[in-house]
């Protein structure tokens, strides 16, 4: 059998687990020109809590009563399609489910001798690609900036404030904990990170940003935005990626007040991964010599078994989550 | 006598008359490097509200008592100052008086043959050098893009509208009277101009703009910026320049939801005039050329009398005026 996570219905606010539902069915089996996969690992992802609510930045439409959407890492198990052949690993949008069938289009294949699967979600995926394109191309650093990014720990983040630092910026972190602060300095090499849920968090950037911030990663919007605008330094880059408070809300919010942006020149710039696909490859090389070498890490928070992605995924909106969330589907 | 405006207090919100106060003080006779001018023209900016609230941006400090700050056009009456002669026609910063002494830091003179002296405060000056700087370098516009400018009728406003036609882009204006709206399309030569203060300015912005907004040079700031930000198109540049409505608030109010500006990645650029002064030569000589060929129009809202200063200032800052705001202070 395969059994699959549904969209039951629109969340109210931030998700709660019955917002969805479960089911099993046969698994199926593939036609000409398809291939039939095991889910091994599902992402988690903030933007599928747009998709819940018929966001119309996405190409993904559920109905109540449809298995949930999002991105896997599977392994062929049956092939009627000429490219793709049992036992190879794919990324592919299996969706919420244990089997799935594909007709090819979309799906890239993963070399586990190069990395183990799970980082072609992750720090070699699409949050990767976010932070890599995100922080060269739009931050644009210089060394000795100060680069400063929101939800320091997590996939993007952790990977703009480790570029940063590669590229010869100080990086500074904000993050909602003292055990994600103390993971950014020690283990992922930032200067300081400071903890939004204590303290005020304007004069703790001042402390920690007495330069000002030269590029601000945001990944959070809300009051977190609002407080890094009263700090920029001259010439300041910000990056719009991510609002994950405003997802779980039916209207959008008031933003920051922008004078600040005047008085700094700032720009701000908004992001979308989707248009830096082009430099997937550059990214895949760029960070995996760095894992390889030892001076990039990474960190993977992980539920077992289909029946949690429920769970785990309201843990990551309420922003519990440390490190890329993900589902262990089936063992490779 | 020398008749003067002083700083009185502090507004609180929109400016009123009672907070400025007046004076005669016998007029002053230049020592050794200084000039003496009489005032010509006294120009009216909004920016004098944040300098009447200490805001940190500008170098003018006013303590209640001291004569109001302010540009001027004005002539000089007697020198002792080897550079200028009596007659020659000045950009001095006399402030809100009919007199004033200058050691000449700061000042520069006006060929009256070129161009009538007031337009050395608006057209030709730091108005027009905002609009045409901002929306040349930050704005970028392109042929048959679309360019949204509030306060349309305004200094900066009908400098960025008619720069947008004369450079090959579709000028759209946003106004707060029809008589404005009118003035716009058939004297300024926007494609069309809303009224912000009739109807649903989004619903009016995607009649005016079927393909959407490319460039949008925001002079105001709160509602109207949120209502642009919804109609971006993809790759849409947003100049923030003026927020005039925030300037009476003692807190800055809240901004515009930045979500549409991630979707459709947009670059909101902070745009501070004094950083363009480099461009004012090109700015006069290509808009000077302009406006003598009968391509490009201004319009001045004009006072008569520093005693009158008061009330024209508060017009301004309730959106009232019709055309750069200045104060004939006497005749030349």
């Amino acid at each position: 059998m395969n059994h699959r996570v549904l969209f039951a219905r629109i969340p109210k606010g931030v998700p709660v687990p019955e917002d969805f539902g479960f089911d099993s069915v046969p698994v199926p089996s593939p036609a000409d020109g398809q291939f039939l996969s095991r889910t091994l690992w599902l992402s988690l992802d903030p933007y599928y809590r747009n998709v819940m609510k018929g966001n119309q930045l996405y190409a993904d439409r559920l109905q109540p009563g449809d298995p949930m959407v999002g991105e896997t890492v599977a392994e062929i198990v049956e092939s009627k399609h000429p490219d793709f052949r049992p036992g190879e690993i794919v990324v592919v949008r299996n969706g919420w489910q244990e089997f799935a069938l594909s007709d090819g289009k979309g799906v890239a294949k993963v070399d586990p001798a190069l990395a183990p699967p799970s980082t072609a979600l992750g720090v070699l995926g699409m949050p990767g690609l976010t932070g890599y394109a995100g922080l060269v191309y739009l931050g644009e650093p210089k060394p000795g900036e100060t680069v400063v990014v929101s939800a320091a720990t997590g996939p993007v983040g952790s990977t703009v404030g480790q570029v940063a630092r590669l590229v010869g910026a100080r990086a500074v972190g904000i993050a909602g904990s003292a055990d994600k602060c103390r993971y950014a300095v020690e283990e992922l090499g930032y200067a300081a990170c400071v903890n939004y849920r204590e303290g005020d968090l304007r004069e703790q950037l001042k402390q920690a940003c007495p330069r000002g911030i030269d590029v601000y990663f945001d990944n959070v919007a809300g009051d977190t935005l609002a407080a890094v605008l009263t700090r920029l330094a001259l010439g300041a880059r910000v990056i719009l990626c991510g609002m994950i408070e405003a997802y779980s809300m039916d209207k959008p919010p008031a933003g920051p007040w922008l004078g600040p942006v005047v008085g700094a020149r700032a720009t701000m710039k908004g992001l979308v991964v989707y248009d830096w696909i082009h430099k997937q490859e550059e990214q895949r090389r760029v960070v995996g010599d760095w894992i390889r070498q030892g001076q990039f890490r990474y960190r993977e928070d992980i539920a077992e078994g289909i029946a949690s992605a429920p769970e785990a995924f309201c843990r990551l909106m309420r922003g519990e989550n440390f490190g890329k969330s993900l589902v262990r589907v089936s063992a490779a």
